[in-house]
């Protein structure tokens, strides 16, 4: 498919395509005080707000009261609108925008328009895009899994019995959830510093081993009560709002110490970065490939129709020191996972777990299958639980995180001209306060 | 000290006597549409909007806009007002009912605010109080952790090493917690029949095992930012607003499939019950008494300044059959924690997570000392894992719960006349939906 033409300049290399379209919030320099909904492209963000002010949806009737949903601080309220009227505005701004636009008089031709909603990206501000009822990390990159299984374990028993059943998740913490670009602040924690003694003598310090998790994020737009779960099929996968980049930031050694019997807290709950781009399936649905092939012949409430349910996104790490030295540790597809988002939906609530317009679900840490470098989710694999130093510029080495290190996530689909991508998850590491 | 009078007529067994004062959210026969906040008063409720609105704090001037605070559809607004605020508030209404109050015109002579405001408490409905943020459950039952942990590996090591050090926690799901009175659902899940089998072969059924867990729920009242800790001391006993009872409904059958290595899910996820009625700290102050005591001298940021920091609340479970059998299952004191509130809140934020009005704390399931029954705050250990029926009135018994069963939760301190007391937290089985 040749890429679709905007009469707007964008940069071919830019995330934020006509193919693209992802929703977020924003505020800027003309109007620094309201947070509200936009859409990213190119160099520019739609502010909805303004766009619906001045009638930007007449061209869409079956929107009702755009003024209303645009000039809410979080995406809730449009989510709540259901998939259906996601891609209806999606549809309709890829044409507002086009170069044969139906539309001209709405924005092409309008300059007091573009002037007034049609912003520099560079002017504006990203926040949190949903308000966040629930927080869930999934643990579905099986490669991760047997890495770390391996690690702790041995490589015949990594995966516990039940990871190829079900897919291993834990609730995180929401109000820990961040905007990319955030500072991240090292945390203190209990660690073991000698793992031998007897009794055990911990210390509370701040982390020696603050780590990275690369995942995909993923926001719901269904609300369903209390004792009622969500099928696979039609229903878990038109729950999904869209994705988002996410960095579970770890504290491995409080959570050696803290982990058992009832999983990490502390060690996690310190920051979750996600990026500010809700990049919808729609705008994913050309990317879409195999998940991990299961060997296990899944029950049937968490049986697919189709195996192509997660994408084929093109992740990839860096590491800047505080020197400057930018690093690429980590290039990884996010079709690694043995779970797909809909298999995680139908799972978590089959129960009967209320789900909520803005819970996100985080995929687990994605790492390819090389079992060496390169492409691997976290420093903890890369650096073999502290056995490997990972070579950086600079004539630098890192196992885990100094102060002052920044991380920077990226992804992206498809060509120039028509990528779809998430724009960065970057977080920089703040030294750990005075207790 | 005699108990405190009222010219309202208080039976004398009342949970809700004049030294209680606790705050809920109500709707009402003569008001259904409207959810507000309102104080439990023996066998009525004081409607504090409709106080509010006829200037019934006119004598509490220090009290800013209460008819904003007292408008709101949950306790969070009045929450955020801090500790000395609450007290001055119920210290304010205990005058306004007592016998000898300062300001008889407010409600004592004025019986058009009295047919307005203060309601029989059957003509009212009670919902969540707060609305929650994030839900966390602790561990901190120490006789429960060492039953189970001597069930599932041996007396000898039944408790982790991190035990004493740090109280160990999960992430609950804020979602799934639901107002006493609200029927729980029999959860479906994956569960192992046979054990031995090699490959396991799950099954997806509604759950064999359907367990409570006996709390106490603590709402907190301050919100820090990300990366702030709140340290042990005024700041961490002043972040909390009050008290409720809690059933951390549980099916032990999934949760022992589904637990390793990051804790449980579905196996809680489905449903936490709360009793309605916030008891603050002021109303327990006589109650305070030692916490278990710790062999393990714990690390600084959880030292305390003195161990009288749990409370000696008497706490009973009664079941119901469907046939309308009551049998008391356990009697215990709320002291039978390792950790207190204030312990949980220092090291919940040690490393940064931000904690917000309306968060939620379990203490984790309360067991007695007794080793045996009658004391217990779990089916599991009452059952031993399954190897023992539990005797019921009617000739019944049980291990775990079945359809119709129904729980009731009460705590109360103090003597007749100056009861303390919690109300109930019920909850009734409902069967399992059709997959």
């Amino acid at each position: 498919m040749a890429p679709l033409k905007s009469w707007l300049s964008i940069p071919p290399d830019s995330d934020f395509s006509l193919s693209n379209i992802p929703f977020g919030i924003i505020n800027s320099k003309n109007n620094p005080s309201e947070k509200r909904p936009a859409i990213a492209i190119g160099n520019h963000v739609l502010d909805l707000k303004a766009f619906s002010k001045a009638n930007g949806f007449s061209g869409l009737p079956s929107l009702k009261d755009p003024l209303t949903v645009f000039s809410q601080p979080t995406l809730n309220a449009f989510a709540a609108l259901g998939q259906q009227t996601h891609n209806a505005v999606r549809t309709y701004i890829q044409d507002i925008f086009s170069e044969s636009t139906s539309n001209p008089q709405i924005l092409k031709d309008n300059a007091s328009l573009q002037k007034e909603a049609l912003l520099p990206k560079h002017e504006t501000k990203t926040h949190l895009p949903m308000q966040i009822g629930d927080y869930t990390d999934f643990y579905a990159g099986k490669n991760h899994a047997f890495n770390v299984g391996s690690m702790f374990r041995d490589p015949a028993n990594a995966l516990q019995p039940n990871y190829t059943h079900l897919p291993v998740a834990y609730h995180g913490r929401a109000s820990s959830v961040v905007i990319s670009g955030t500072s991240i602040r090292r945390p203190h924690g209990q660690i073991l510093l000698d793992k031998t003694a007897s009794p055990p003598q911990p210390t509370l310090t701040p982390t020696r081993a603050l780590d990275i998790e690369l995942e995909l994020g993923c926001f719901l737009c269904t609300t369903s009560p209390l004792g009622t779960p969500i099928p696979i099929g039609p229903a878990a996968a038109s729950s999904i709002f869209g994705f988002v980049l996410l960095n579970d930031w770890s504290a491995r050694d409080i959570q050696t110490w803290e982990y058992v019997p009832l999983g990490p807290f502390t060690a996690k709950n310190f920051a979750t970065s996600v990026s500010a781009w809700v990049v919808l399936p729609s705008a994913l649905q050309g990317f879409r490939v195999q998940k991990l092939q299961n060997s296990t012949d899944v029950l049937p409430y968490l049986r697919e129709e189709s195996d192509d349910s997660v994408y084929d996104i093109q992740l990839e790490v860096d590491l800047t020191t505080p020197e400057g030295d930018t690093t690429n540790i980590s290039r990884v597809s996010a079709r690694h996972l043995l779970w797909s988002f809909p298999q995680m939906v139908a799972h978590h609530s089959v129960g009967g777990c209320a789900m909520n317009v803005g819970d996100l679900l985080g995929s687990g840490t994605i790492s390819g299958a090389s079992g060496g470098g390169g492409d691997l989710g976290s420093l903890l694999e890369a650096c073999q639980g502290g056995k490997k130093e990972i070579m950086l510029k600079g004539m630098d080495v890192r196992k885990y995180l100094k102060d002052g290190d920044t991380i920077t996530i990226r992804g992206v689909c498809g060509e120039d001209g028509a990528r779809v991508g998430f724009g960065e998850c970057v977080g920089t590491i703040e030294s750990a306060i005075q207790l």
